[in-house]
């Protein structure tokens, strides 16, 4: 488990910031002071739909200590969009620039319409409540359905259809109707909130003229500098973000959320460092959520289990504003298209502007909801033809070799099948189902489920892909990594050390990789998402590592007069290629003479921007057992399994915690969260951790996980996507255990007892 | 003056800073807050040489708000140097490691044997006044002679004798003998202090386990993370040193004084941030000062003004520690050698300990105590023989072509004879010689002086010279640069960021640099010292501009489907290079393409670590025209100009500034400043700004400069040294008019009204 020990990918070794983060020494966003650093407070709207038709200031700004207030009509009139995607030089391609900093026309319940600074926090909240305004309600839209009612208010001018799209592999519908069975459903998601531990949080200050640096909690710093940029109609390069340690993002921090309101304030308050951090309850109003989904399927399949054909039409909610938008809904088609790829595949998708808080990105993407209503279909008409469930996802997994259905990308490496079998067997599959026979009545149930996801690697080729890495050699012949990818928590400067380690030719503990990042000098990538950073930093990571191995060759060829190519480096040590076992020179020596030496040499370093334009899938499963106690209409997880291909494991331990920390996360949109929002005022009742309801350790079963490791041939190190991957299949393998329990289908999550209870009740059970 | 404008070197554009600084907006070391930061205060001798017998903390450590007290008992037993040199491989080369950070045995008054750390300053300075301690008291040395004294006590084990060296050029000691006319002197210098702005701070925490990260006023922040790595034994890779702006050096930031200290607390302390700050009364008695030389000189010289050769035998007064030591009385030597090379020169030194607070490195680092010989010397004999002080300089200044008569190399640009004859004109010499005749008797009397230097551009080939840079395109095609060289307020990144403009074919306003370094990620360098930074930043920063530039017309090649060949890069355009008029793509737009293209390009960036293997000298020379009035002993400069042979002017409102500044201090010390010391018991009497007099507006009056513009061959931008030059000739200069206004030669400086009535009482004068 040392760091000390481990020399490459595939090992196990402590993460690089254990330590740091368990002494409470790493440094998060709110850990930095500067010296006279003023709060901001937003005044929001207690309504989720209308205008401020006038608004009252005066009291705000007498309250001693206040230093400003803004509001809709004090803010640039650029509108902006604040998703969190590599930009495009296709302005088709781009997101919707639908925000302003404040605004006049509230959209949601915490819509801002004007801002406070302070001295301190206090002050701020006390004059944010002496803001008054006078309130004009509009009509309230809360559902997809509604908004798209001929006569419906328009939410943003242009109207509340912010986008629709649709694929499709031959004639769907066709093969769907040729087969033995055909099944349909309507499934349905919450809308839930992604708690990240840290708040949403960012501080900006002026120190050189018209130059305005912000330090931000967030998965995208270079994307944030491009954005504030935007918002503020300034040249990109005059914004500087610096990225600390980040306590969880999940994709909420993938939107730009606080930091052009920051960058804003310092530039009208002549440069004063300003705060804005948003309260847990201000996250829930008005950070990002989850996108509810509204899916109709249908699904044909032969009776020997041929998955024919399905098709899915997605009505997603995606809020008051665009943020990712219709990106969540149509990646969600494109995800899935890899799982079954030799059934025929239709997907429509259409997402719509409500009243809601705004939706966008969030661990999945879309893949969740998406692979919810497939993995329920695909279950319930397996269970109607008498077909095992394993059996009917290994009869139409992907395998190597097929071609993606929409794409016609060919899949190098496809570890499904084998996840199912290696599942099937560690989880006792087979005698489970035996004993769930006998307890499939009375109060106390019991059932088991399974289901399959399929998730690409990075958003290539929608997105562009691009990361850069730089690494420079120390006197002591331990190497700096600056990299472009982004720490949140996930453990990617723990296997962005052994690459390097691995590739160079030293001992992990000899890399250093700089986490605190700085768009100024941290090397181009547009951030943690998509679950693309360990797929895509890899090779501009690699081809940096190659470069300096290079000329640490070329230099100690220099040093000990031999060939270059006759010298290799192994465990920080020059050898000769065939006498391995003999060292020449140490890495460190090597380096001390680069430095030093009087006239040859220079300090050692290799830089390197690569595009990428491969996207392999990752697969994987996942199997649980559960009992339903139908009085109580609880569900009891009795064991969880996911098992997962994403190539080589470039950690095992890290990659357990992942799995695991999906698992957590896919149970309580399983079982435990959603944000209530009230459907005639889209006033949103829970914006608490009090009330939201997560699921805490006491809540969550042993998580078990297990790997397939293929080695997927267009990867640098033969791995592919693992963050966001655990969650997406947990849910659907839940329903399909209670379904197995009781007979009762669920299409619509969470499996909350007020839900059991109406579906129990629906079903005659109680 | 706009930055706007500017698009080369040779250009005066406003300083990049300059808007950060008048404004208050530019971050100093104090400026730096951090949570829970801890201050230090030292425990100091009282006495300049002895023993702490006993100490006794139980007070301090009782004290509410104190976290700890340490002792010399308590740090590292590892000797360590603090110099500002570049490491070398060989051990010869390398400085006396003659510290430790708190020490029993106390060698100077305000040495420190204890140090406590507390919540706040104020409890800090209150616990360390509680600590007592028996002090037992050693004999005192303060002079050179009695250091050197057969029976004087040891300073250190080892004996009070530093180092002596000695260079000749074939014997001197004829070539003077058969001279017309032989002359020959004593001189001596003062004990002076930096005075930067900024005082002496630091802080240091941990983040990382076992990694240390400093923020420090320093002008050498690479070798402040060697030095700290080396003074507490632990890796240099594991210390982070960052640089933040400087409010000024002049040499004694280029010594490693706090750092370690700083490093040492916080990693005793759990990793809570500590400050270590001196007060300006302790920078006087505990940081660094400027070396008293004793110069025991002769010279011969021929009736036509031929300076046949002139030896010096140098004695240096270090003081306590070594710090650079006898680096300074060798460099003096070895940097004035290129003045006159025609003739005979032999050089002496001698570095002795004493126990007055430890000399170090001070702006023109033993030249100006050297010069004021040599300028002194050659003055008397040509007054003696009736020749003109410009005519005879005239005769034996360096020349192109000639040869340094030590080290053999040859002067490729040598504007020391334009210089002359520039000055004679623009000072209207002859005139106010004429004037002056009539002006040597009564009361108040006139006189005009001159004198000249040389000064090399770098420490090769005593040291490495090595200078690295990096260079990143932004989106907007801006350019940001890091370079290792070190901005402390000199204007180091303005000259850079004319020198990457130029090469790239950018305005300097679309190039940043990058100010506050950071040692793990800033290209090495070892600083700001030896006048060397534009001189060896230069061919880094060219090369890196190159390179960039390729990769730049590479990609426009590949957008624009033309050779790369046929194309340049002019005023931020791509152009055919036989259509420059015709703009074919913006930089903008080509950076914008090689982001986010899908699949071609990249982010453009390149990166240099270049080893200096050329040390070009500068000249120049001050004239000064001065009444003093001989009752009140006090002189008066009515009119003092420098002019300047350093090569290719990189921006001529800076090079005024750095000449004003120079010939400030350089008054200050020829007239005002003088640490005073008992010189029986080592007790510095004027450790303040109240009792050390330095020039402020009053004292000055307006400076005038000049330059010749040469073109130095061996360097990247024909420019060469200007930083510590300006303060060089001006004591001479000054030395000699008060000789022609009152035909007193004193030699000893500064030349207050105390001295001065000492040495008129002598002549007979008063």
């Amino acid at each position: 488990m040392e760091a000390r020990e481990a020399t490459a990918t595939g090992e196990s070794c402590m993460r690089v910031d254990a330590i740091a983060k368990v002494t409470g020494r790493a440094r998060y966003t709110d850990d930095y002071v500067m010296a006279g650093m003023c709060y901001a407070k937003y005044v929001r709207s207690p309504i989720a739909h209308g205008y401020a038709a006038n608004i009252n200031c005066d009291q705000a700004k007498n309250l001693p200590g206040v230093l400003a207030v803004f509001t809709w009509e004090d803010v640039p009139d650029i509108p902006f969009a604040t998703a969190g995607h590599a930009w495009s030089l296709d302005d088709k391609k781009r997101d919707v620039a639908d925000r302003y900093l404040l605004t006049r026309h509230v959209r949601h319940h915490g819509d801002a319409v004007a801002i406070v600074v302070a001295r301190d926090e206090l002050t701020a909240e006390k004059a944010a409540l002496l803001v008054s305004v006078e309130w004009q309600s509009l009509p309230v839209i809360t559902t997809p359905e509604a908004a798209l009612a001929p006569d419906a208010v328009e939410i943003h001018a242009g109207g509340n259809l912010l986008k629709q799209s649709e694929m499709t592999t031959g004639n769907v519908q066709q093969e769907i109707d040729a087969a033995d069975y055909k099944i349909q459903g309507r499934y349905q998601t919450p809308v839930i909130q992604h708690c990240h531990m840290e708040s949403v949080t960012s501080f900006a200050w002026m120190e050189e003229d018209s130059r305005i640096s912000i330090v931000s909690s967030t998965q995208i710093p270079h994307i944030v500098r491009r954005v504030v940029g935007q918002a503020l109609g300034i040249p990109w390069s005059c914004v500087r973000v610096i990225k600390p340690y980040v306590g969880g993002g999940f994709g909420n921090k993938q939107d730009v959320l606080e930091e052009p309101m920051a960058a804003f304030l310092t530039s009208k308050l002549g440069g004063i460092p300003v705060k804005v951090s948003l309260s847990r309850e201000e996250c829930f109003l008005a950070s990002r959520t989850r996108h509810a989904f509204t899916i109709s399927g249908q699904l044909g399949i032969n009776r020997d289990g041929t998955l024919k054909g399905y098709s899915l039409d997605v009505l997603s909610n995606t809020g008051a504003y665009a943020s990712h938008g219709h990106s969540i809904a149509s990646a969600g088609g494109n995800k899935v298209a890899y799982l079954y790829p030799r059934s025929a595949y239709a997907y429509r998708s259409t997402t719509c502007y409500t009243n809601l808080p705004s939706a966008g990105a969030m661990r999945g993407y879309g893949a969740p909801q998406v692979v919810f209503a497939v993995e329920s279909m695909l279950d319930d008409a397996a269970a109607a033809l008498g077909i095992d469930p394993v059996d009917v996802r290994l009869r139409n997994a992907a395998r190597e070799g097929d071609l993606n259905p929409i794409t016609g990308k060919r899949i190098y490496s496809a570890g499904l099948p084998e996840c199912l079998e290696k599942g099937r067997e560690l989880f006792e599959w087979d005698t489970r189902r035996a004993e769930c026979q006998n307890h499939q009545q009375g109060n106390i149930r019991r059932g088991i489920g399974v289901a399959c996801f399929s998730y690409t690697s990075n958003t290539w080729p929608v997105g562009v892909e691009i990361s850069g890495a730089r690494l420079l050699m120390n006197q002591d012949g331990t190497i700096n990594v600056q990299s472009g990818a982004t720490e949140i928590g996930q453990g990617a400067d723990t296997v962005f050390s052994q690459m390097v380690a691995e590739t160079v030719g030293v001992p992990v503990s000899d890399v250093h990789v700089i986490s605190t990042q700085d768009t100024d000098i941290t090397p181009f990538d547009p951030g943690a998402f998509a679950s693309r950073q360990s797929y895509v930093a890899a090779p501009a990571l690699r081809k940096a590592a190659l470069q300096l191995r290079a000329k640490i060759l070329e230099h100690a060829a220099e040093i000990l007069h031999q060939s270059a190519m006759s010298l290799t480096l192994t465990g920080g040590n020059i050898v000769l290629s065939d006498r391995p076992e003999d060292p020449l020179l140490s890495l460190k020596d090597l380096a001390m003479d680069a430095f030093y030496h009087p006239e040859r040499g220079g300090q050692l370093s290799a830089e390197c921007s690569v595009k990428t334009t491969t996207n392999p899938p990752a697969f994987g499963c996942t199997f649980v057992d559960l009992t339903v106690d139908i009085a109580l209409c609880k569900v009891t997880i009795n064991r969880i399994l996911n098992v997962h291909d994403s190539g080589h494991i470039l950690n095992p331990l890290l990659a357990k915690g992942q799995v695991h920390g999906g698992m957590g996360m896919g149970i309580g949109w399983s079982l435990f969260e959603e944000m209530i929002i009230d459907a005639d005022s889209g006033i949103v009742r829970n914006p608490n951790l009090l009330d939201y309801k997560m699921p805490t350790m006491p809540d969550l079963p042993q998580l078990e996980s297990a790997f397939v490791e293929t080695q997927e041939p267009q990867s640098a190190y033969g791995h592919k996507s693992l963050g966001e991957p655990p969650i997406i299949p947990v849910a659907a393998a839940i329903r399909n255990a209670v379904r197995m329990a009781t007979g009762v289908a669920i299409d619509t999550l969470p499996l909350t007892p007020k839900r059991l209870f109406e579906e129990f009740h629906l079903a005659g059970l109680i």
